[in-house]
């Protein structure tokens, strides 16, 4: 039988696939670190075969796998010298299957439905989770239940209806379509891995574990992430816990957990030094993948910060634009809006305080700009128009 | 000095980056093989360091990465199942860091233009060529033009300009544009790596290896991929003939060219045996991606998939959009209509020719769905709208 732990009131409690919320502070429980000793297993070759003792399966069925993970870290060479930053990176989580981080914990989290027998998978989304879902559910032969929002892009939607889940748009509190998706998903045995869901974020740990080998078993002194529901963070948070407790490293990079000003109640919560996070009314910022006015992960996010000295900061749109067109102009990466916050922050930490030459600094690129092309201006885009003939005249006026 | 060799005239010719075409017969020519033995590096991560040996470069420059390469091949069991297929793979070349193969081709001609201290690039491009090579110019730093036809999708158009090359659209016939950007090229010392670039087909042989890898050292009986300019399917072709001629394999698998219907310039000259393409007047398909009516490496794929017993098919938009659905709903793979013509042709040609068990099969997915989205058809989303009050009913009626 397997548990899951409360991190506030440090209790276990039967797992409960259906409910996985602590009964008595109604927060998300977690995965518990097992007492066994872990290991990596540098021999194969998929991440989740590779860090296996640290994930909460006990053998990978190759087979639901859609090739997600072995991302690359990439030296951003061009952005340190145009600010004089001390090495940069980034981990570009672009280039998973569906172009987005998520790939990571549905993953874990497929895998564990499998080895429960469960046959209905399902999840409330604002449009990235939704696509991954759907794909991973289609891999695995499961009956797969999207919910989402009324206001989902078309684009979002196109995509995610590609994969031929059960497409449900729900009128309502978002918030509340997500706690109710729990109850529902008991009823009719769905197991709804929402954005909290314990596998899917103990998924999101490899990403942690990878960083780490890419640097040569190093850590970097900082790690900037951007931050919705909280379950990504929370994630990379814990793969570094993980990497202490076995001894691998002595201490946690500093986490900085980014939000856009438009839809920030964790980095408002933090700035006020309040350890409960307090929903917001109504999100607003292009940034749609992290405009989550009801956090669920967002507690544990302030507290697992606090406890290990990180920060979380909030970033303008006009920032994340800024910051957007920067990676892509710099660096040839092109990443939407929410991923572009990490630049951003750093931008905003770089400001107020030093980064010292030996520094090496981490941001997690989560999701692809291909993603978000309705934020996209096309009257801002510059280009000429010629014929053939006229060719070589326009080009040598641009040439000069 | 390096030299370039016709395949046609069997002659070489003193290396020009600026003209790549025999002086004879105007063929594009190609990188010849070294004398030398080669061999891979297999304790590298990087793909173009692990096939250095088969590489155009004598060193590779890592600033000039996006992290190219090293993409998963994927075994299809759900497809197999349906159709009492042998083992089916594909390899998933939309996770590539602009989502799309092209970035293979673009990461070893930039390494080239940085060798030769070469300030510009350019290229000709429908869509995902521009892209590609924006980004790996604005990683390198480097000034790059981009031709386009004024057809272009505004989408395409705003990811490229994401990385702020100079962009012209160009009226007039694509084929003539494609000759006439080398002369311009010349003029102003832009480095036009187009469709059929010598380098950039040398790039594309890196797939080749990883299958090869990736099936434990052995080669598969069919490989199937999509066919446009002819450039990617003469760079996979290469790879296995330089595994011949190293030693690994004694023969090469079955390559099959698979065009589009209203664009199959390539396939029809192969039904009626003739050894030269003859262009097209117009393209009419949804695959946008692969619609080149007059593919300048249409003779040498002719030719190389005579010598080497390959085939070259077309199928219609129908089945490219239902291929495209197959591999969604089937094996959560999300890829454009012009990567679905391979699965497409592996249907078609299961139809005539018997498959054997044993044989294994390659698909070769080379772009993502995400660059085609203006294709899908939003009013045939299957969504079901409800209420989070009426929620329970909604899954109650369609679980029961």
């Amino acid at each position: 039988m397997e548990n899951l732990e409360c991190i506030f009131c440090q209790k276990k409690y039967p797992m409960d696939i259906f409910n996985p919320f602590c009964p008595e502070c109604q927060e998300p429980l977690l995965y518990p670190s097992p007492s066994k000793k872990r290991k990596f297993s540098l021999e194969k070759t998929s991440p989740l075969e590779k860090f296996l003792d640290f994930l909460p399966l006990s053998k990978i069925a190759p087979n639901l796998s859609l090739g997600e993970g072995n991302t690359p870290l990439l030296n951003l060479n061009r952005l340190r010298e145009n600010f004089n930053f001390p090495p940069v990176f980034i981990k570009n989580e672009t280039v998973n299957p569906l172009a987005c981080f998520k790939d990571r914990g549905t993953a874990v989290a497929v895998q564990k439905a499998q080895s429960l027998g469960i046959k209905r998978i399902g999840t409330v989304s604002t449009g990235n989770m939704a696509s991954s879902t759907a794909a991973y559910g289609a891999k695995a032969g499961l009956e797969t239940f999207v919910l989402l929002k009324n206001d989902i892009s078309t684009d979002k939607l196109l995509m995610t209806s590609m994969f031929s889940p059960i497409l449900v748009k729900v009128e309502g509190d978002y918030g509340e379509l997500f706690y109710k998706s729990f109850s529902l998903g008991r009823k009719h045995n769905i197991y709804f891995m929402n954005s909290v869901d314990p596998f899917r974020i103990e998924g999101y740990k490899v990403t942690g574990f990878e960083i780490f080998l890419q640097l040569e078993s190093r850590i970097p002194q900082y790690i900037f992430a951007p931050v919705s529901s909280g379950g990504h963070l929370i994630g990379l948070m814990r793969a570094f816990l993980d990497l202490k407790k076995e001894g691998f490293i002595q201490h946690l990079p500093s986490f900085v957990g980014v939000q856009a000003r438009g839809c920030s109640p964790i980095a408002q919560a933090y700035a006020s030094g309040k350890s409960k996070v307090k929903r917001i009314k109504k999100a607003k910022t292009i940034a749609h993948s992290i405009s989550n006015p009801d956090p669920p992960g967002g507690n544990i996010v302030l507290e697992l910060i606090r406890e290990n000295k990180g920060i979380i900061l909030d970033v303008s749109d006009k920032e994340i634009l800024k910051a957007q067109k920067m990676l892509a102009e710099l660096e040839g990466i092109f990443c939407e809006p929410a991923s572009s916050t990490a630049l951003a922050g750093l931008l905003k930490l770089s400001e107020k305080d030093k980064l010292k030459p030996n520094d090496r600094i981490v941001l997690v690129i989560t999701g692809s700009g291909l993603k978000a092309m309705d934020i996209l201006d096309p009257s801002r885009i510059n280009v000429r128009e010629t014929t053939i003939l006229s060719l070589e005249k326009t080009l040598d006026s641009l040439v000069e």
